[in-house]
């Protein structure tokens, strides 16, 4: 009989100094358990990327290992990845009904299979080989979050996916202090979690500071109001409707993931709407301005959003005027802000009130600021402890608040993902590393598109390409015809005439020169004709486009 | 002899709806003046784009009547056109020492002549034409900035170029309120004032509060000091030294344009270092590491200057250690943050610790927010109101500002760039609109890259380009070489072989129904080629790279 392990491994595979793509390995022994499965969307950098999501080859590699994916909650940046990661492996889903209503209609869009996936609520216990899996409820910005603590014979390990400490959540359903106190009290190894607003002091307010600002906005706004919210956060759009039926208004909603995800959280009873307040948005002007709200997408400025187009004049069926009352309740993702600021200009520009975030209190955050992760650290009190998901500087922030909450620096792991997190009962340390990072999604490729692809992306993004194709003849190796030059995203070629014919002479002047010395290597011809016409241009032009010669023989 | 005219233009060539490229006209009859002439850095959608400025045709059309370029500060979005705009326009330029120090260094790298500028200071006087022009210090977080005023026989206009209401000021050089009261007292006619900040409530905090953290954080520090500011922050960098000083901490600038401003603001008496304070760069090892405070550029995360090489390991004279404290006392300007993000990332990564704004108390603003801006409004009481210095909804918040203090609606313009505004004593109007936009400088070219051209760089940068080469015979009008494919940022051509033959195929279908229909026209065929391909292509991978076919004929 094998000795039982004394140790446990904990692998991140996303998250690690990034916001986004979030995956968690809980190893012992031979049973491998798999926390969320996100996301993230592409770096500035990524040229042409939809999507990025983690690297799985260690979970495909111990494909047999695996007991399940348990998910903590249905935002894309923790299910994103599972269209993906379920056509490479088959394995139980766990979540809870809300996660897994998302879940299914993204997999759905993807042709992947339902079959297992399985519901969950707090409470529930899920054997996983040899660990036990448990759920607390936590208030988050999207309606049936969890955290999940996994129990092992080395000890228990409690991953608070994404929370904030709401004591007054709009559903009522408070996070469940007493589980997290009574772990704490009968001992908990390691603790991971969230760090997105470590850097953020005090306690993040309620969501239901969001409800009074609508109120206030609804009792005095006398046209339209429309709402642009983040798709997922049933709890404000719950408030939202609320404050409509306060105020006798319809409610009409807007956007292909709004539609979608309103009719899954009312299904499942997780938006509770007065019969006759929601109408089709092809009704709005059977009713007037002000009884009519609109609740919409493209609170990040999305350029195919349906707010965005409204801004721009664009969308089908709504057209902004200037007694509407626009409220996006949001804060732009970082590098989103460029596009969110356009789509307020935009409607600025059409004459409509705009509510935004930098000017009112329209938004809350849905994770723990400062105060309420040491809560969080002192409910739990763990030995070891991991912040997780967060771009690194949240990483060290959390570290240090946990440092102050009493956990000796040797016992804390600000780790990247793919390393191998080793603990004992009494000791902890970083015993290795798997493959990890980024693969890359760009239409139906998964993983194709890498360095090389993305280096062209770039260089072409920059200075565009000049293509100098040369027919030369097989026999006399002379040129017979050509050079002819086509150029895109260098210089407008009508204007640049005689750059072009620049350009022409310094290539017959190249294969001249060739020709004369007895050079027939198209590699070296080729090279030739790049280097001095690189020269040439970024003399002329100070730009560096990419040159491809190319040669046909015949 | 020509009546006097009854009314005055202000035209706005820059600065509204948008941060940078300030630019304002101000013309009486047959005088002409303008305020500030600065550059913009590229929208994200302005693929390998370097600069923009403002379009000056209108200028140019006007050129003799132009009697001068009045600047309010030595910002590059207030003076980052004039190398471009000089060479086109021959005028007096006038402003304080340091603006035209710096504006110097800009001009001498462009090859533009020093003739034109003209030193001013607070309480000159410039006659143009029938208008006089003077100056009003202000505080700003560039030394040596002034509003202008502008005196017409139709009344008085008030420019606050970028200002803040530091009650105590660095240099002690407090904004000269009197002087607004007076212009207020004796009337003006419109006030053009800044609004960056018009969302922000309350007061902007002195510079100075900024000077209490640095002493804080080199108390603590026990190694090294690294500040990394803005170049053209003056008193930043006086505080910075000051306490660099105080904590007997050696001090090495780094960076070409930290070096450049601190050599010009010390030469002209802007900046007060004792001697013995400044090292070379080279120096720094001489030294303990608790006596040394290098000042860097690298603020905005710049991924070539001096603090972004340092995070990245790639700096040839300093490297991070872990003992290092370093203080980015800057905030991300829009667009900038996810920049700064891997910049303070890394040096976190390095072991360093990292001062920045997020998390501390680090950096104050250069603008006045609403109780300042109102404060403004009931020094100068004006007539008319036109807010500049903002994107659209900066500009629509401060035109709500000026009407709580009292300016009624139809008195208050809220426009675009080229719009002109005309004023009478009694009246203001929209009056036409003349040529304005922004001009794109990509290299030496100086709007030479349009639409067309951003274009095909964003469809590049998207999915990449791939080129279809074929060899025709001219007479038989058959395929002799080819179909030769090559691609760029598409896929990963030696992973792709199948791909590359389908497309072959493809083409040498296409080829021979045009060949069996007797269709010889290039264009038809290039066509023919392009719509077959670009269906396959996005069926495969749902990508739609550039497709460019190309025929040589032999």
């Amino acid at each position: 009989m094998a000795k039982t392990p004394q140790k446990i491994q904990i692998i991140p595979l996303g998250g690690m100094g990034e916001i986004g793509k979030n995956m968690t390995v809980v190893r012992y022994g031979e049973d491998i358990i798999v926390i969320d499965s996100g996301l993230m969307f592409p770096e500035d950098d990524m040229l042409g990327i939809d999507l990025v999501i983690p690297d799985i080859s260690y979970l495909i590699e111990n494909r047999e290992f695996i007991k399940g994916i348990f998910l903590t909650h249905g935002h894309e940046d923790h299910i994103g990845a599972l269209p993906y990661v379920l056509k490479e492996l088959c394995v139980p889903v766990y979540g809870t009904r809300l996660t897994l209503g998302i879940l299914e209609s993204r997999l759905k869009e993807n042709g992947v299979s339902l079959d297992n996936l399985i519901p969950i609520q707090p409470g529930d216990h899920i054997t996983a080989g040899a660990m036990k899996v448990g759920f607390i409820r936590v208030s988050h910005s999207i309606a049936d979050s969890v955290a999940i603590y996994v129990q092992t014979p080395v000890g228990t390990i409690v991953h608070t996916g994404d929370f904030k400490l709401d004591q007054t959540p709009v559903d009522g359903k408070v996070t469940q202090y007493a589980k997290l106190a009574e772990l704490g009290e009968r001992g908990v190894l390691v603790l991971l979690a969230d760090s997105t607003n470590a850097e953020r002091p005090g306690y993040t307010p309620s969501e239901k500071t969001v409800g009074v600002t609508f109120d206030e906005t609804f009792r005095n706004a006398r046209g339209r109001i429309i709402v642009a919210t983040f798709s997922s956060n049933i709890h404000r759009i719950q408030q939202a409707i609320d404050t409509a039926t306060k105020y006798r208004r319809k409610v009409a909603i807007l956007g292909r993931s709004m539609v979608n995800v309103v009719n899954i959280a009312m299904e499942l009873g997780y938006l509770k709407v007065a019969d006759g307040t929601l109408i089709d948005v092809e009704e709005i002007n059977n009713y007037p301005a002000s009884s009519i709200v609109i609740m919409t997408t493209g609170s990040q400025g999305e350029p195919m959003s349906a707010l965005t187009r409204m801004a721009m004049s664009d969308h089908r069926q709504v057209e902004i005027s200037p007694s509407d009352t626009v409220i996006i309740s949001a804060t732009p993702i970082p590098g989103n802000e460029k596009l969110v600021h356009r789509t307020i200009d935009y409607l600025f520009r059409q004459g409509a009130e705009v509510i935004y975030e930098a000017a009112s209190e329209i938004h809350v955050s849905g994770h723990a600021s400062r105060e309420e992760l040491k809560l969080m650290h002192n409910l739990i009190r763990p030995k070891f402890f991991v912040p997780v998901h967060g771009e690194f500087r949240h990483l060290v922030k959390h570290a240090k608040l946990a440092q102050e909450t009493g956990i000796p620096k040797e016992n804390i792991f600000v780790v990247e993902n793919g390393q191998v997190l080793e603990f004992t009962p009494d000791k902890g340390c970083v015993a290795g590393k798997v493959t990890a990072g980024p693969v890359l999604v760009d239409g139906l490729g998964v993983g194709d598109v890498g360095n090389i692809v993305l280096r062209d992306r770039r260089q072409l993004s920059q200075d565009g390409i000049l293509i100098v194709v040369m027919t030369i003849d097989k026999q006399r190796g002379c040129l017979i015809a050509g050079p002819d030059l086509v150029s895109r995203g260098f210089v407008y070629v009508r204007e640049s005439e005689m750059l072009m014919e620049e350009i022409k002479d310094k290539v017959r002047q190249v294969l001249e020169k060739c020709e004369a010395n007895g050079i027939t290597e198209w590699a070296f011809i080729k090279s030739s004709v790049r280097d001095v016409l690189g020269k040439h241009l970024y003399e002329k032009t100070r730009r560096r486009p990419m040159i491809l010669p190319i040669i046909m023989e015949v």
